[in-house]
């Protein structure tokens, strides 16, 4: 299992406040970024920390409202100013290409590298070695997905001394082994069972990435029982009417949320810039799942 | 004459830093805000001032490359969710109506307040009560304009006890003759003369915001003897090819436009993230002009 580390790049709803940046969070895994949604700022946010923008590999965008993507442009021009060679790949809702080539022609950008544009539908939209990303329907005015970061589950330890002496060679023979299939080798079978300790069997980590949505049990299922989740919390249960017609969550709707899906800790962000005091939010959560925090920017979460 | 006010919300050419946003500067008279150029991250660095995104009046880009009008539609967003009544005049090069039009478009946003865009060409291009901005044409790739905010010259202290022992009500009559004008009143001419103590005559100040551009005489006719100078210095002329190539400035050659146009202090900004130390850029221009300073975002210019 590889550290994981999760960085709130910004937490505000709809406007900026001077502590709070628009809504995007940085997922490292591996060595690479990944980036969930770009707001105005987020190339900043990303110098403020530690989040290297030239290792993303991928981004990811909600919807298309301005207020998640519109710093997208400036952050390409960043990259491609930095010398970026890679192929970046997004992900976004029905019209992604167009919104990114508009993006990208009204700033008069010259990007020196290759965009790959891909349409998130729900479902598996990426499985890479040790993990997968999964994106769900949310419930929102503009067609809008939240995600989860899958790592892949570790069915025991691996005794890499015993498979060196049975002399098969690293590669893709162990990863078989380590995914649980059988492999023949010099005309004999070896099973997984063999190679592994199964004693120390290891779920993977899951992270589950909620944007501007209405709280409903319509993605309770795809973000079940994750280690994180992180949910919008636009308002308080007293402004659930905004919350209604915005079609956002309140504090209270986001913590039954948690509770319902049983993950282990819930982080609230996409605050209102109305709240000055993150605990009138934080407090509301706790009174219905305990394990709830507001994330501030910068907060930095390492799972080991 | 009224208090001026001059802040630097962003002092970076093309990419920002950790320590600077993308250039743009904001002018403050007779409690409305004039804001020159909207880059990605503006309107948080006007909420960490006492820069009120509320009383911006008048809003100039000098060209549409990304990095100095991405600011636009997320700061038209915050107006908007604010509560933003009054309408806003935007000035742009051609193509201004389109190009925020589409930004507007493209962020989907629904703003609730009237915008005017109004197109610059070369010369005045607005007359307020007490000061006018002009434009003027500036050498990059693509049209850019630069700008000078010039208070109206006081011809002299206005005798106010005088005039109003004259019975001359307050109002359009005074105006007249504040501004050198003869004016009639029950028969009788009064002449400014009369009125004015010409012995106190002041020179509205001026301030001159050269943006993006390869530094040439074109301009120095319209800057000359500016109280205060604004002026792009990407580069240090180490790298003139590279400011030749890009059509921007180096330190020495924006210094000896200050130099030329026998301004009185000059402020350098739009560096590039390459140079670390702004004591780079500022020795050289010091070199060819004495009073010639390198600007750190938020920095706060009162004139009085």
């Amino acid at each position: 299992m590889k550290p994981l580390q999760i960085v709130f790049l910004g937490t505000a709803a709809s406007v900026p406040t001077r502590d709070r940046n628009l809504s995007s969070i940085a997922l490292k895994y591996s060595g690479n970024w990944l980036l969930f949604d770009c707001p105005e700022g987020t190339q900043r946010q990303m110098m403020a920390t530690n989040v290297s923008y030239m290792k993303i590999k991928y981004v990811f965008i909600s919807h298309f409202h301005g207020d998640h993507f519109l710093g997208l442009p400036g952050l390409l021009a960043t990259m491609s100013m930095h010398g970026r060679e890679e192929t970046l790949t997004i992900f976004g809702p029905k019209g992604v290409e167009d919104y990114i080539k508009k993006a990208v022609e009204l700033s008069m950008l010259q990007i020196n590298f290759q965009i790959n544009c891909v349409q998130i539908k729900s479902g598996r939209i990426l499985k890479e070695d040790e993990y997968e990303i999964k994106a769900f329907k949310l419930n929102h005015d503009v067609p809008c997905f939240g995600f989860v970061f899958k790592e892949e589950d570790k069915l025991g330890e691996f005794k890499r001394d015993k498979v060196i002496k049975l002399g098969i060679p690293e590669g893709p023979l162990w990863r078989k082994l380590q995914k649980g299939e059988n492999i023949i080798y010099g005309e004999k079978q070896i099973r997984p069972e063999d190679v592994l300790d199964l004693s120390k069997a290891k779920k993977g980590k899951k992270i589950s990435i909620v944007f501007d949505t209405r709280a409903n049990y319509s993605y309770i299922e795809a973000i079940k029982e994750s280690d994180i989740l992180i949910h919008e919390a636009s308002f308080t249960e007293e402004l659930k009417k905004r919350a209604i017609e915005t079609k956002h969550s309140t504090a209270l709707e986001a913590a039954n949320i948690a509770k319902e899906a049983k993950v282990r800790k819930l982080y609230l962000f996409h605050i209102s810039s109305r709240y000055k005091d993150p605990l009138e939010i934080e407090n509301e959560a706790k009174k219905m799942f305990a394990n709830s925090y507001v994330a501030k920017d910068l907060l930095k979460i390492e799972i080991l």
